[in-house]
């Protein structure tokens, strides 16, 4: 995928083990992305309606899946946030290393993990004894990746560790902000998923709505051109 | 994946936010498509016909499941289809934008929906009583990457806001119609399919073999070469 | 992904829609490739052995299940030896074309269907009463990819109408040879499959062991590079 | 993906069949291992809690579930670690051959098949008459990568026939004496899983714990550059 440096005498030489380009671990990052997003829908199973006498037993089934359509749009627009945004820092980064490579290796782990929650809502929402078990559940399932992605911004923007040098303080500080308030609100709507469902998920879905809205350009310090 | 300019001090630095290269989001949708295509065999099950003392149960059964060829069949045609078109049109866009990348998601949600549908007709498509609720939202399924299809096309091509600037105005005018076209005759699917399940099918098989006709090539306007 | 010409203006200009590079259909060839085989474990389900009182019925459950071993391990190898023919032949062509791409999709259809197949010989290969359909599917489900197979390859080459000039005539006629030849042994295996499912299955892994043996060198045409 | 050479008339001439660059390998590779980490959480399935009459039966459903996260997160990481390691040795290979792209298929076999066995030991570990067999057919699938692994290297690396010709062969021994004691180490866990399933999964988590650490630094002959 990338060329390899080469040696005098012909041969490929590889970079050193703990400095790469961040290329192949973003292709990588973008196939578990586009594995989970696509694969949200095997969890909504074709409903039963055979044998009924009723004439359209299959279309109140279909109907009836609203929740496993609600959680499986919820869930496939929080992906491809997440898709888009995994992009949008990694520009940021002039390369990678060993604990980042872990640390998104965690935050996949935690969007792979997704499609369990979002099947777990789409079965039980309109369930009363477990409607708060299955959104607060969900809930937890979101507030994870907010927490993994929060970890590997932080590992990654301490003391410019791995960020492009020139970048605005201003400009770093404010993704900060952005995304340990992400973390906060994700926990905020755990506890009302507690209280109350409708509030809880509302605000998972307010919050996905606000990410849909462009990212902040990148803001580089000018004037520092000449040393 | 895509090299990055670089600075005087050696460091990449990325570009706008908002005005990025193509290549990235025709790579995510790629990996969708091809994953969703490759999906759709996990929606046909094993059939059960253990048990049973005649010598040629599982023959039955396995031939009884032709409604799922079939809607395996075709839906595997239509993403191999619109996956050909996507590059199509991606290769007339000199850019992308939040907007365009939001519409694409939007795009890639419903082609990532169309193996649930699949499977409902395959499952529903020989029931005497459910097999028009089947069809239908069959049908519908395919109208709706139709759909986001033409927004997409449509937030593109207004005022030439991503596309090339030298395209023929006929040649897009002429996209614009087909594309139109297609949302036209898959509603009339729908509808159709609502007073006569073959008929509705029939029409969606119909269009599905006219796009397996080559797309039109590309025209760009000649002698603006000099200012 | 592949960089674009570009006019004079500084836009892109896409190449004409009919001839077009292959790098494109080969990656999204592989991913289905990929896909394909790594989706065929999930048609092994775990066996239900709870509730039993003998110690060891998991033990005897999951020895059980080595008829859907043995046509996963068929599958995969299967599928593993058409991804690196398909690079091995997407080598010769010089480009692709509209025709070419439907053929590969067609191709690409019969790999995806496999799963279904490997999934129910490994059901009913101990299932004295089914054995004979369950091998005869699964000996088609082989025969098809090698079916669509050659068709591609004789769309290619026919004329040398997409192969690079240079080859060797009696190099293309050696692979057409192979490539017929395979698809009369799978014909053969269905057929043998119909009499005795041993013997069947036993020519199918023999077919993929010779599969194995490396392919055969490219050979172009020397003394001919001075005009 | 990869630029072929361009002979005089301008028409690609592909290399020889048998010595090619590792890139694709790398990438059809990478998109099993993105597939394949994914699909692990296809196998927990949502619990069925309904029409109890107990409140939060759901709640004790998804804990109840522990044996299946566990499994599911050693796993995730096996495949990770695995993944960078993959990457990390074929940094190492100025090139592949046919032999080489067999033994990465047969790796590649062994890490599709983790999803099964993982799948197992999470649906077996609390039950007392199968929790031996569910653990010791866990450690068997963790073995079998290794031992493929193992091949691959030993393959590549024995007189060279693969690797760079400038790596120190301190490097080299170092790196074989490692994958094999991981061969030896699973072993042991198989063994010690027969006896104690607590112990014999604890190794696995600690070897996994292990690999967690940056991988040694390349190093190559210094000095040799001057011929």
């Amino acid at each position: 995928m990338n060329s390899k440096p080469r040696s005098e005498d012909g041969h490929d030489i590889p970079p050193a083990a703990t400095e790469r380009d961040t290329g192949r671990v973003e292709a990588f990052s973008d196939g578990v992305f586009a594995i989970a997003i696509t694969l949200l829908i095997l969890e909504i199973k074709v409903p039963h309606a055979h044998g009924s006498s009723r004439p359209f037993s299959l279309l109140g089934s279909l109907t009836g899946l609203w929740p496993s359509y609600f959680s499986y749009l919820l869930s496939f627009t929080m992906i491809g946030i997440y898709w888009a945004n995994h992009h949008y820092i990694f520009k940021l980064f002039t390369r990678t290393n060993h604990t980042l490579n872990l640390l998104n290796l965690l935050f996949l782990l935690t969007i792979s993990f997704l499609p369990f929650p979002t099947a777990t809502l789409g079965n039980y929402m309109l369930d009363a004894a477990n409607r708060t078990t299955a959104a607060t559940f969900y809930a937890v399932g979101l507030l994870l990746p907010a927490c993994t992605w929060l970890l590997m911004w932080l590992y990654a923007t301490t003391g410019r560790r791995l960020v492009h040098p020139r970048l605005e303080s201003a400009f770093l500080h404010h993704l900060t902000i952005q995304y340990a308030g992400t973390v906060a609100i994700y926990l905020g709507a755990v506890l009302l998923c507690l209280v109350d469902v409708r509030l809880g998920l509302g605000v998972c879905v307010g919050l996905t709505l606000l990410y849909l809205l462009p990212p902040a350009s990148y803001a580089y310090a000018r004037g520092k051109r000449t040393p």
